[in-house]
């Protein structure tokens, strides 16, 4: 493999302007995670809990990903439910996926969703450790759920295909969902502050992961209103940290999506990328459709049609579009990352 | 309730072919279901199998959604899984949702997938019943889901949240997926053709209901081009009986849909139903979020939101996003059809 002229984090932060890079920066949401048996067996030593919250758990789980597929950008690992226990919820993680055992459904439980100020949480620790273990090799990126994301899972308890109990929750009562949002609100920006600053992570993704129950109206009301409101707060305390939001459902809600202020636009499998490049100048990130990881010698062919009409020289973070599946093959991620290798002949 | 100028046959015909009626027609997907405490007291006298396939039993399923909401158009009682066992597989339906006890995975079991003839099907037995019982006061649609659906079912046999196992027949065997699509659409039109010609079904629906699952050319290949011989092929046979096509992610790929050359599409309650009618000129089909049947008061809201900016006047038929969930309430179906009638003061 020849050299680079750029390293992994000019690339990145070409990439997040939208400006032309040697090619593009690679990763895969939730590319440390249980379809790797390296992974499974760092569960053995270490409880899920203790992967997100012990910096070395934590980092080692995050360090396996460059060194066995080698892409190029580093996700602290982390769940997406952590900052709810902070604002007062038992959320347990029994094998398949959290749990949270004492769902808020009316104004009653509203003392134990408290909106949480970190200063230096464990997984801004995290981040530094990664960064240290790295010599600041790679971009560091932090993440947290958005206000309706976590307001699905916290409502819902556990996900289920309608998450019927956050819609009911929104229809009976939405200025109790309202108040909800607004404390979550108030919790992701402090959270992704502290990865940024604290932490210094080199960027920060918004997981807007339920947009595509909702209708478009309700999409604006719900979710974008509020990931807009953490994206201002996050650029005024941390305004060199680029913003990515990802939203399951794109292909309905992109125009939406951008008006929240992110600098990259995250799109699920759906939505092709020259549409979505027709739909914005903001850079994209995506969308290999997840599934193709179940089978590695599907990959380069996908990856061919993922790319049809899309000018990947420029504003492009290759990803998949949506996070990798437990049944998923190691040896497909790998060659999902060799193919954007060899788009410049790496 | 004034005396309306039209018939309910009269008012479908004229709004399938995008032409001005005096309201538009309306019904819900999934009408007769167990959200209806009249259903469920029918359950106790007949199985969910007698329902789909005893005449008698099937028209009292499907008159309940007229005497107790008002729809204007009946849908026979049926299961889009029905088909499949007639092609050779072991369907259950245990309490919660069908199964497919031997799913067709290798080409070994093309042995009991075989494409199926239909000439007079229980299924043409109960439409001519059920018009029989309303003295063709409705128009009655006869309903097949798509070839890619059936596979999506048949393959995966219980259905699961991300369809691993038909995306992994996709990728890994395509031309057994495409030979398994070919003998389902020979049997969805074979099954189409009985229920309008036989039958006397006055419009079908086919039911692409796993279209999200899919990137947007994988739609186009797997999904698609199917569907669109079906509508051809149906067309041919029974060319005044018009076609809805139904598809989950509908945002991503509307143009694909109506390269069908379906009559009607219907679109999920993703996509807002002003921006459907900007991308197509197509009647439309839907859209009211079915969440929104979890309460009754929030069903006028929701509404006037769904018609911002629509034309609902000509070519459109009124129904939910997707089918009815058994958490649904009959009053919230209820008043989702009287706003329907208020749009012209009835």
């Amino acid at each position: 493999m020849p050299a680079s002229a750029l390293s992994r984090r000019e690339r990145f932060a070409l990439t997040v302007r939208g400006e032309e890079t040697d090619r593009p920066p690679v990763w895969i949401m939730r590319q440390a995670g249980r379809y790797m048996p390296q992974y499974m067996a760092l569960r053995e030593r270490y409880s899920f809990r203790e992967l997100c919250l012990d910096p070395e758990a934590s980092a080692a789980a995050a360090l396996l990903p460059p060194e066995l597929l080698g892409v190029d950008i580093l996700i602290i690992f982390n769940d997406i439910l952590i900052p709810l226990e902070e604002m007062g919820l038992r959320v347990e993680f029994p094998g398949g996926g959290p749990e949270i055992m004492d769902p808020p459904r009316d104004e009653a439980a509203l003392g134990r969703f408290r909106a949480v100020a970190f200063e230096d949480p464990p997984v801004a620790a995290s981040i530094r450790l990664l960064r240290e273990r790295t010599a600041d090799e790679y971009p560091v990126l932090g993440f947290a759920g958005s206000p309706f994301t976590l307001l699905g899972y916290a409502v819902e308890g556990k996900m289920s295909r309608n998450a019927h109990e956050v819609r009911r929750l929104m229809l009976e009562q939405p200025e109790l969902a309202h108040e909800m949002l607004r404390r979550l609100t108030d919790t992701v920006v402090s959270y992704l502050v502290a990865q940024a600053g604290a932490g210094g992570a080199a960027g920060v993704q918004i997981f807007e992961s339920l947009g595509h129950i909702l209708p478009a109206w309700e999409y604006g009301e719900f979710a974008t209103v509020y990931t807009r409101e953490v994206v201002r707060r996050f650029r005024a305390a941390c305004p060199d940290t680029p913003v990515i939001v990802y939203s399951r459902g794109a292909a309905a809600c992109l125009e939406t999506m951008e008006s929240t202020g992110a600098d990259v636009l995250g799109v699920d499998w759906q939505l092709p990328l020259a549409e979505a490049r027709r739909r914005t100048t903001r850079p994209l990130q995506g969308n290999l459709d997840p599934m193709v990881m179940l089978a590695p010698d599907a990959v380069e062919d996908a990856f061919g049609r993922m790319l049809e009409g899309f000018d990947w020289r420029r504003g492009w973070i290759a990803n998949l579009g949506h996070g990798i599946t437990p049944q998923a093959s190691v040896e497909s991620a790998r060659r999902f990352v060799q193919c954007v290798r060899k788009l410049t002949g790496e």
